[in-house]
């Protein structure tokens, strides 16, 4: 397939490397592919350079956000940070209409100007905007009436989604939420094709309010585990 | 040891019958005792009336929660509902001080003059007040300063919580989260003598906060699972 994948941090780099090796044609969004390919410094998370990372993963194609999702035959997937998400995707409604639109972004408040309520032993933890009575991925599906949206992948470290089995041998669970049935299934497929075999549909999109508001859990649950954790680890639904 | 619950509700009868079972002395605390055992109706959740239910459990004690408070020689589980427990436990702050107390409410706003803004296809949505910049559990630390709060529990139905072994064989994780090691501990022993194996400290009691915001999480789940599951359910943490 040809599968667009939106977003140069962490997260989309995974999916990219991933949906690579499984033999996909994967175009790699940006807001400004020019300057990201001359950045040399390392990302805000961290991550090594773009243009080094990309050199060590020939077959990938950097194109602007827009020329990206057009590109996609139907599966697009969103790893735009969570606080410009909306306006970015808004931007380029119209290469994503009629196309499926995955999103796993938390809506954290960065913003360095504004006071964070949450000091915690580990740091600051950033607040969430929507939360509660909505969500990212209900305003995202919002803004592009004609996609259709899951909320997928969240739950987990993006070093995870993609390699469910690196924790406990795959034996844990992976959620979906929407009001698509089909693209729901398309992003089950996606999943199983990942590896993993626990794939719960929790149902509507208006289950991303809870998918979403779990990120203050697993920040927790990381740090109850030990720093030496470092997400390195996965929840089940034990029925 | 000399333990109280306070709270009639399903919550209260689940921890009270057991730790009767458990061999201990347990006080129960209700706002108006006469009143809780002349009530002939079932309760809000649908729970019999707790005068019948009492008939069934010879050596419970009913007293008022101030009165039961001051029985408990340690440990007081709060099974008041969230919306109502600041209130009612700033109450009785001198018999709650100096002793462990457990709280599990989430803080739903149940009031039906103010809209819900989650309607669902499985009905309304409770929102939650506080959220993400607070907790409820860090409000009732705040309001008894003189008592070692310990959020737990609620993250689990509280049929599981008295009974861990009814799911998966018991193989999945309950968690603590409070601001007195020693207190922590105390919670910690109860669990272990409810049954619980995998017991994760997650840190100070700003953990409170994911916990409680995991509910929604909780609810999409157990529907996600289908209504027949009846929230029969537990999540472990896979290492």
């Amino acid at each position: 397939m040809k599968i667009a994948v939106l977003g140069t941090g962490g997260g989309g780099r995974a999916h990219a490397a991933k949906l690579l090796e499984l033999g996909h044609k994967v175009f790699v969004g940006t807001r400004d592919p020019e300057a990201t390919l001359t950045r040399t410094e390392p990302d805000m998370m961290g991550n090594p350079p773009y243009g080094q990372w990309l050199a060590d993963h020939p077959g990938l194609t950097l194109l602007s956000f827009g020329e990206a999702a057009a590109a996609a035959d139907e599966l697009v997937i969103n790893g735009i940070d969570g606080h410009n998400a909306v306006a970015a995707l808004s931007d380029i409604a119209d290469q994503l209409a009629g196309k499926t639109l995955v999103d796993y972004a938390v809506p954290f408040i960065y913003n360095p100007d504004v006071e964070h309520p949450w000091p915690t032993p580990w740091g600051v933890m950033p607040k969430l905007d929507p939360v509660d009575t909505d969500s990212l991925g209900e305003q995202i599906q919002r803004a592009l009436p004609k996609t259709r949206v899951v909320k997928s992948f969240v739950t987990q470290e993006q070093s995870t989604v993609v390699d469910p089995k690196a924790i406990g041998g795959g034996d844990h669970t992976m959620f979906v939420a929407g009001d698509h049935a089909d693209a729901k299934q398309a992003v089950t497929d996606l999943l199983k094709s990942y590896g993993w075999s626990d794939i719960l549909d929790l149902g509507p999109l208006v289950c991303a309010r809870g998918m979403e508001m779990y990120a203050h859990m697993h920040s927790a649950i990381g740090f109850g585990l030990g720093q030496q954790s470092g997400g390195h680890f996965g929840i089940k639904v034990v029925r």
